[in-house]
C-alpha cells in the first residue's frame, strides 16, 4: 500500500514537472510502425493547441526517436498488462489513443470507462468493445474505432459520396470498394510488383477461413479460397496504371451500416498489381499458404525440400518439372520467373523454423525478397465505385486516392492510419466530435472535417463522373 | 420410488418370460442399416450357442423385421438417453453390442463399466472411450472397437500379412491400404460409376478439414483439399477392373499401432471407379462441397441458381458456358455428361432446403441420381500393398477383397461391418478373446479366428506375390 502511494506521488510529480497545468494531456499507448505521423501531428500542434503527449509502450526506443527532444512530449514504459501503471497513465490523461494490436485494446477501454476518458483506435470493433457501448453512452464518452485507413478512410470517403448521392435523391444500386497496401512505383522493382509494407503474415493467410461472399446484381455470390485469386477484376487509376483486385471475405459487412440494404451490387476487394494473384495462386493450389498444421522436421528443410513436400515423390524427376507439370505451367509463362526470383527451389537456403506451418515457411521465403529496403517507399491505393439511379438515369462516380510514403519511418501506411486517428483525437478533445458511444466514422459530423484536413495533408480523393458500367452493359 | 420399483419388476418379469435361464444374453443397441447380417448371424447361432438376443432401439420397426418371429430374440424400445431403461437393459445382458452412431457409444460404455459387461463397437475409439481403458482393464472387461469393415477388416487383414512378413524376418518398407464402398458392377449404370451405399453426407464432405498427410519414400507429403481429387492413383483388381484412389486425411494414424515406425511409405486411400475424382473435383473447385456457411435464400433456389451462385454474374452468358469457361472444360469432355446426368442445370428442380450449406444442397441434388434403387447391390473393395525386404531382396504382396451385397437389406456394407462384430461378440462371450481393455483387433488372438470365419462367409482376401514396384523402379 505504501509502495503504491509513493508510486503515485512520484508519478504525479513527474507529470507536474513536464506538464503545464493548462495543457491537454493525450496518452498514446503503443508506438509501433504506424505511429510516426500520428505523433508528428500531435507534436506539430502541441504549441498552438496546448497539448502534452505521453507515449506509453513496453519498448520506448521508437517513441523516443519520434519525439526527439520535443518539450511537450515524453515516452514512458507502459506494459498494458500491468494494471497499476496502466490505470495511472489513463487516469492522468485527458484522452487516450490505443495504437496497440487490436486484441489489447479492451484492457485500455475498460480503464477509459472507469476513469471517464474518451478513446480512439484504428481497429475493427471487437465484440468485447461493442459491449462497452452502453456504458460509454451512459457516461457520455466517445469511443471512436476504425478510423485508420482500412478501416477508416474507406468508411469516411465512401460515406461522403453515398450521403451526397442520397441527398440529391439518388438511389444507390452499386458500391464497390478496393484498397491496397503496395510498394510505390519508384521502388517497384521485382517481378511480383509487390513488397511487404505491412504485416507479412496477413498477406500470406489472406482469404482463408471461409468462402468470399458478395452481392452481384441482386445475387449472392460465393468464391472458395482455391478460386479467390483467379476471380480478380482490373482497375485503372489515372497516373498509376492498372491494378487488379480479389474479393474480401465478407463484402456485406457494412451493408446496413452504410445504408445499402437495397443495393444490387456490393463488393469489397484487395488491390494488387496486375499478375500478382495469378502467381500467388500457385502457392494456394499447392497448399503452401496453409496455416492449420505444422510440417514435420521443418527446421532442417531447404526451400527446395519445402516445395517438394507438396509434390509427388519421384526418384528421377526434378522438383521444377513436377511443379510445372502439377500446375500446368507452360515453358514461357512469366509466373515461372516470379518463382525463380524468390529462389524457392534453392537446396542450400534453409527454412530453419521449428515446427512451422506451410504459411510460416512461405512467409520466411518471401521475406528474403519482399522486405522493403531502406530507400523503398510504400503506397496506399483506394478505389470506390458508386452506381446510382437519379431521375430514371444511371450514373456512376469513381473515387480514387493514392498516397505514397516519404521513407521507411514516414510511410504511406503510417500516414493514412495515423493522421485520421490524430485528427479525430483533437476533434474529440475540442468537443467537435461529441456523440457518445462505441462508434465508427460514418457520420457527417466526423468525416467532413477530417476528410477536409486530410486533403491539406495530401490525402486527396479524386472523384469523377464516369459512364455507368454496372454488369448489364447491353441492358439485355 | 414405487413407480421405479414396479418398472423394474415388470421389466424383470418380461425378461424371464422370454429368456431361458441358461441362455446367454446379447444386447444389441441400435438396429440401423448395418445390423442385418449381425442379427442374422446371432439368430442362426442362437440354438447351437444358446443365445438370446435383445435388440434395443428408439424405433423398433427395422429390428422387428430382421427378427421375424424368431423365438430367441426380442425387440425393445430403448432410448439411449433414458438412463433407467438403458441401465436396466445393460444390467440384464451378458454382453453388449453398440451399433449406435459413434457419438452415442460413450453412455453405453459407462454403463458397461458399472455393470461389468464386455462391449463391442465398429467405430473409431473416441478420446472419451480411450479414457475408460484403465477401468476396463481393472475390471477385466474387453471393450472391442473398430471391428467393422473400415475400420475393422482393414486392421485384421493388414496385421495378418504384416505379422507373417515380420515372423519370417522381413522388414516392411511400404504399406498402402485402400477401401471403397461402391455400387456392384451389375448395378453400376450411371456415368459416375457411383451411388450412395452409405452416409451420403460423408461422401460430400470427404477430404475436408485439413491437408491429407502421408509418407512417400521417407518424405512427408501433404495434399490440400483443392488438389486431393487430382492426385489419385490407379489400382487394378482382378476380375473387377480398374479403380482409382485419393488420399485419406491422415495416413499415419496407425503407423505405430501397426508397428510401422521404420516404414518408408505409408498411404491410406479411398477407392472410386476411374474418372470419379476428376469429375468430383469440379464441385470442389467451385466451392459446392463447402459445409461451413449457409446460402442465403437456399429454399427458393433452383438447381441452376445454386450452380450460378459460384459463377460470376452475366446478363447474357449461360450458366453452362460460364461453368465450362471457369473450369476450362472442353466441348468433348466426358465430365460434362456427368454433370448433365445429375440435371444440375435444371431451372425447374428446386433446392427446397432452408438455410442450407452448399454441401447439403449438393447432397440433395446427388441423391436424386445416386440413391440405390430397390434392385441395386453394393460392393466393398479393399486393396493392401505390402512392400518388404527379405535377405537383401525386395518383395511385394498385394491383397485384395471384394464383397458384393445380396440386396438392399443384406448389403455388402452390412455384411462386412456386421459379421466381424458378431463374430467378435461370440468369441468374447466364449472367453476366446479375453485380453481386457479398450482395444482394436490387431492381435493374433483376435484376427486369426475372425478372418478364418469371415472366409467361410465369403469375405476372402486374395493375396499374391507381385514384383516390388515401390517408387524407385529404376533404382536411381
Amino acid at each position: 500500500m505504501s509502495f503504491y502511494n509513493s508510486y503515485i506521488l512520484l508519478h504525479s510529480w513527474k507529470q507536474n514537472y513536464t506538464t503545464n497545468l493548462t495543457m491537454r494531456k493525450i496518452l498514446v499507448i503503443g508506438s509501433g510502425k504506424s505511429s510516426s505521423y500520428l505523433i508528428k501531428y500531435f507534436l506539430d500542434k502541441s504549441e498552438s493547441e496546448d497539448l502534452h503527449i505521453t507515449i506509453g509502450d513496453i519498448n520506448i526506443e521508437n517513441a523516443k526517436e519520434l519525439i526527439g527532444n520535443h518539450n511537450n512530449a515524453e515516452a514512458i514504459i507502459l506494459d498494458v498488462f500491468d494494471q497499476d501503471s496502466r490505470n495511472n497513465a489513463i487516469k492522468n490523461a485527458d484522452i487516450v489513443v490505443s495504437m496497440l494490436p487490436a486484441r489489447f485494446h479492451i484492457e485500455v477501454a475498460k480503464d477509459c470507462i472507469s476513469y471517464n476518458k474518451n478513446m480512439i483506435t484504428a481497429s475493427y470493433i471487437s465484440p468485447e468493445m461493442q459491449v462497452l457501448d452502453i456504458e460509454a453512452k451512459a457516461k457520455g464518452l466517445v469511443f471512436m474505432n476504425e478510423i485508420g485507413v482500412d478501416p477508416g478512410i474507406d468508411h469516411m470517403s465512401a460515406m461522403k459520396v453515398l450521403d451526397t448521392i442520397r441527398e440529391k435523391g439518388g438511389k444507390i444500386i452499386l458500391f464497390e470498394s478496393f484498397t491496397g497496401g503496395l510498394v510505390a512505383p519508384e521502388s517497384d522493382n521485382n517481378l511480383w510488383n509487390y513488397k511487404f509494407t505491412w504485416n507479412p503474415r496477413n498477406v500470406v493467410i489472406a482469404g482463408q477461413g471461409g468462402a468470399a461472399k458478395f452481392l452481384q446484381e441482386n445475387k449472392y455470390k460465393y468464391i472458395p479460397y482455391n478460386r479467390l485469386f483467379r476471380r480478380t477484376e482490373f482497375l485503372e487509376v489515372e497516373g498509376y496504371g492498372r491494378f487488379e483486385a480479389y474479393a474480401n471475405r465478407d463484402s456485406l459487412k457494412y451493408q446496413s451500416v452504410y445504408g445499402l440494404n437495397n443495393v444490387k451490387t456490393l463488393y469489397r476487394g484487395t488491390m494488387r498489381r496486375v499478375g500478382f494473384s495469378r502467381a500467388w495462386n500457385m502457392f494456394v493450389q499447392l497448399g503452401m499458404t496453409d496455416d492449420s498444421y505444422t510440417i514435420d522436421d521443418s527446421e532442417n528443410m531447404s526451400y527446395r525440400d519445402f516445395v517438394n513436400t507438396f509434390l509427388p515423390y519421384s526418384p528421377t524427376d526434378s522438383v521444377e518439372l513436377k511443379f510445372r507439370h502439377n500446375l500446368k505451367i507452360d515453358q514461357d509463362d512469366i509466373v515461372w520467373d516470379k518463382l525463380e526470383e524468390l529462389d524457392i527451389f534453392s537446396s542450400s537456403k534453409k527454412v530453419a523454423l521449428k515446427k512451422a506451418t506451410p504459411a510460416q515457411i512461405l512467409q520466411k521465403i518471401l521475406m528474403d525478397t519482399w522486405t522493403l529496403k531502406k530507400e523503398d517507399k510504400d503506397m496506399i491505393v483506394m478505389y470506390h465505385k458508386f452506381g446510382y439511379e437519379l431521375h430514371g438515369k444511371m450514373h456512376q462516380i469513381d473515387a480514387t486516392m493514392v498516397t505514397i510514403g516519404q521513407d521507411q519511418t514516414y510511410t504511406a501506411m503510417a500516414k493514412t492510419v495515423g493522421l485520421p486517428v490524430a485528427m479525430a483525437t483533437l476533434a474529440i478533445l475540442d468537443g467537435k466530435i461529441k456523440t457518445p458511444g462505441v462508434q465508427i466514422p460514418i457520420s457527417k459530423e466526423v468525416y467532413t472535417p477530417i476528410l477536409k484536413e486530410l486533403e491539406t495533408n495530401g490525402i486527396v480523393f479524386s472523384e469523377k463522373e464516369v459512364p455507368y458500367l454496372g454488369y448489364n452493359m447491353l441492358n439485355v
